[in-house]
């Protein structure tokens, strides 16, 4: 079982990685790995609402806080941070943004990339992140037969836990074990916002899911972990147990 | 990503593990782990019809046949075998059975267990194997909670490729490449049948198999695989890729 | 597109049929086809409060009763009745009834049964009678290998409409038109209840059914319909439109 | 929309309704309905590890304790505590105990059962509870028509939060703000345990749920909360926002 | 339990609302409730073809007619009127078209909206408006957290019943008594249309459900209901019986 | 069971039908029924690496030659073949393409279409394709009530077998029996390619099910069959068995 090396995280807005995948993007920096974020937006009208209760603000001023908030927080996990800037709620992805978002995966070449389920009834920006990503991970990988453009191999896609897990039809089958790299994670919460009460929630779902872990394999180091749901198969010279 | 130690096997007649998973059992012993394949029964009455085709044939004769052709089979892909001789067409799994399943489980403490999927509309056994499988796999590994009897870690879960897959609901989400232990399957594959045709029928499915692997992960060295579905989450350290 | 020759219909209870299947049953036999109606129970004591009114009524009229009213529309409808008497409410099939059914199908080999939906809140012996079946008659075809037992060719299976179908999971691929059987399917819910608006129910069901048939297949002649999901999948010599 | 009155809490174990419906149990009965909690077993084997640990132990004075903590917990939040003491891992529920259950709900004739769900992949019992539950259920209500037998109106049926709940199938579709109640939730907690780290596991799930239904509902007056499935369709004189 | 007070109805066409929602619409506003019904389009194209069989017909005065219709059955209803007229067959919702009604919804805040399901093989405007509708939803009011936008409180959503139930994927969870309203809704439906029998259609439809209603709830009072699926979870103060 | 007279094979691109369904228009046209081919585009990006190979090549080369191959193996199966040439990887298809595809329908009003799956994860133009021609369908047949512009009855809908079946929420519900015309479905075969390796994977893909197809109907004459997923339902004039 070979690490990954080359690890994209893609979320509809420039803070949706912190709570939901810095974990595991600070296990991968520590190995060796190389990651990268990539905001489609800066989530500035639906997601920014604090920023905006300070008096004269601008969305100018909105992005570029974002943008060092999201590089920040990426910095702390080992990360690159960009952003397409696309605009949100609602997001949109057209042709070029499409063209831009596979040039990334060809440039890449990532082993993995993780971002938004398809289903989100709370959100309108994540499932149109997921849809986006989907097509344009094939858009650079072909369909496994010789094609008139250059390929790269089918990244591995992983999806974040949604805000409300069940009603995004999201089944973890993907438990990390975040426990050394948890300090690392708080840091990057904070890095992103004076919200108390979100780094709050985040803290205690990373203890609820480490106790999931902890049930279903039996192994009792894990206290803190992220879950996942994979929606493209395993191939592997073994079967796998517990990692 | 530490590999199996043991591994065990559970069909509902004697052969079944021999077309379904003797790669994967074969990769595991050759690197080192302790493998067992256990049959509930001998598929006596519905899967030996062409033993039944000599003349004078018993019922005690054509279950020490299917036993001599499964302990070969296990052997050569370097596993113990055993059956329970419950009967077949229908197999009943009652208290009692149900009681053994999961001493048998709490014995090997399996790291991994392979069994066929909860729906067959060709098959009235496999359900009854995969029912009376997940429910010892409680039984012996309890709730997760302190209990009053002894526990082994939950083992993982993974069913093997019915006949007839998309009727069974099956969808493999874990290809393993068996390419090094290929002369291996179709030795073992050969120890239990005279039939050709099922031999072939096997052999065009691992290819078949091999070239979704290839597809999937884009990895050109897979030639042969046999296909499962993991019905329980992985806890690992890290991400995976492919493996 | 031969047509069927023998049909067998299994209910719960011993009405059933009546209200779900007589039309198709009445196309079938006007074509020369055999039917057979197989009540697994009379339903006396869960669907025969009309009769248990009557002063002094007993387990044994109401039997009587409902096998000659269940005979009587059998008739009608060119097939024959027959009834297991398991008792209902709850209807249990034990081992023993399991190989009768068996048996059933064995003796009848059918081309095509209809029973109930795997699912049903509103009924405890619908789920009951419907895996009873679905067991039986992999006993009475096998595995689709040779085995130690006679097997007949494995019966196409279609379930019928349940009360409530979206809340049992019934979703229709199959509507028959049953114009002109309507009157024959009108006598024989007459014959077995005196309840007018049981015949009102199903009639404006036939009805509704009739006008979904239309839309479906833009042939307006269909007037009256019934509806059947067809769960095992259909092998021909040609694609097929509608019929 | 008139409130419960008199409502049922199924368990596989003695303390399965604290953590997961005393809340709502509470609300119900400071209102005046009357709520019956009704364990099928003990939990004596698989649930009392705790228990088991002290020298000497015995299974009576574990039921005993059981029964007292059940007992105890359920007079906190206004309920009736009862156990059929069944046996644990594996509960089974045979056609006796299936009467008996059906006896309960035809004597209390309950507006409302809650129970577990049909799917635990880390609990043995609990899927079994449900099935006899939905059984007793038919077998006291009949199914709509007139019957041999008294019935009750069909009880509404509610599913509780199972541990982890997206490898259950739970969908949650409704949430109830237990806030006025929630001292009396943790109160009963205390009493049946003095593992700290289940009550902070389900102080912390009650808050999340309290997330939840603020954003689903805009209310920001919920701050507890526990989930439910309702499995039966609402029938009602009006459509129902939030209430 | 409080009752709605504002209420949205979006159908595609005109007539959507009258044969699917006129039943709830009318109990609400007799209660008191604000209720508003609007159409995205006419369906001038796709569902007036009996408007167009009149000899010089024009678009405008199809258009004008089906206003006139809509708003009659609406004010029997006593609803208010309004369409969006973005063309039928096939219905597109552009980003501007969004904006709009995205904007009704903010203007409105109302408790619950009722739209089309998000599958519907019979029609292509259906899934279109119920995709609109819940992107619209969100716009207006945002994920639960602060946000650039003045945002009201997520209405709760309800889909009307579809020509073809099953097909759709539609499974009914709120059957609500309309037999007080049940005459409003005949006069409706006759406002909109000569057609005999859709009238026909629709008032066996009101019978049929409420016969399920009556075998739901065991409430012998209902005589007429319609059905919705209710998709957006309930938090109340309680737990829901029947209403 | 009247045959099939007008037949649509909607595919992505050139080649898609040969692989898939080459065997049933074979079949169809023996009969003496109208075949068409409908590409979308000729995949000259995606799928005509092989001709990319070959220096100095041209897009419009590329796509003649995809049209001379398309038209030569549609002529080995006896039906024609256009392409309206919208460009691959990404296809797409706008309004003006919507219409052309409706357009198609009305002009050839086929009984039977058959085209891609909704769902491919392996494929970014085969979903476009699918819900391109769900819509056209419905915009060529209206739903069902008078309309403003002319409609033909809806045709039935096939989905044929796409790459990674399980992968794609494929489940084969038609099975047809090609065997006496599996060497036309070769000579196609080998119109559209020198790869020898897909031609032998999709022989041994017409053996597999035939072997499936030998199972579920008992019928040992079967030989090479293709597979299908009808999703629109039957109506016909009698139950079907196997045909």
């Amino acid at each position: 079982m070979s690490g990954i090396q080359r690890l994209l995280v893609v979320g509809a807005h420039a803070a949706d990685f912190v709570w939901r995948a810095s974990g595991v993007i600070a296990l991968a920096t520590e190995r060796g790995a190389q990651a990268t974020v990539l905001a489609l937006s800066y989530g500035e009208r639906g997601e920014s609402g604090e920023l905006w209760k300070e008096p004269g603000q601008t969305v100018e001023r909105v992005k570029r806080i974002r943008h060092e908030q999201g590089e920040q927080a990426a910095k702390i996990v080992g990360a690159e941070f960009r952003c397409l800037d696309l605009g949100d709620y609602p997001l949109e992805v057209g042709r070029e943004a499409l063209d831009q978002l596979a040039q990334v995966i060809r440039d890449l070449a990532p082993d993995v990339i993780i971002t938004h389920t398809a289903v989100d009834p709370f959100n309108p920006d994540h499932p149109v992140t997921h849809d986006a990503v989907m097509k344009a991970r094939l858009l650079a990988s072909g369909a496994g037969v010789a094609s008139a453009f250059e390929t790269v191999k089918p990244p591995v896609i992983y999806l974040f836990e949604p805000h409300q897990p069940e009603l995004c039809g999201f089944v973890p089958n993907a438990f990390v074990d975040i426990t050394p790299v948890y300090e690392k994670k708080l840091e990057a919460m904070r890095a992103v916002g004076s919200q108390q009460y979100l780094q709050k929630y985040y803290a205690e779902l990373a203890e609820r899911r480490g106790n999931h872990a902890r049930r279903i394999s039996g192994n009792g180091a894990v206290r803190y972990a992220e879950a996942f749901q994979r929606v493209t198969p395993l191939v592997s010279s073994d079967l796998i147990g517990h990692g």
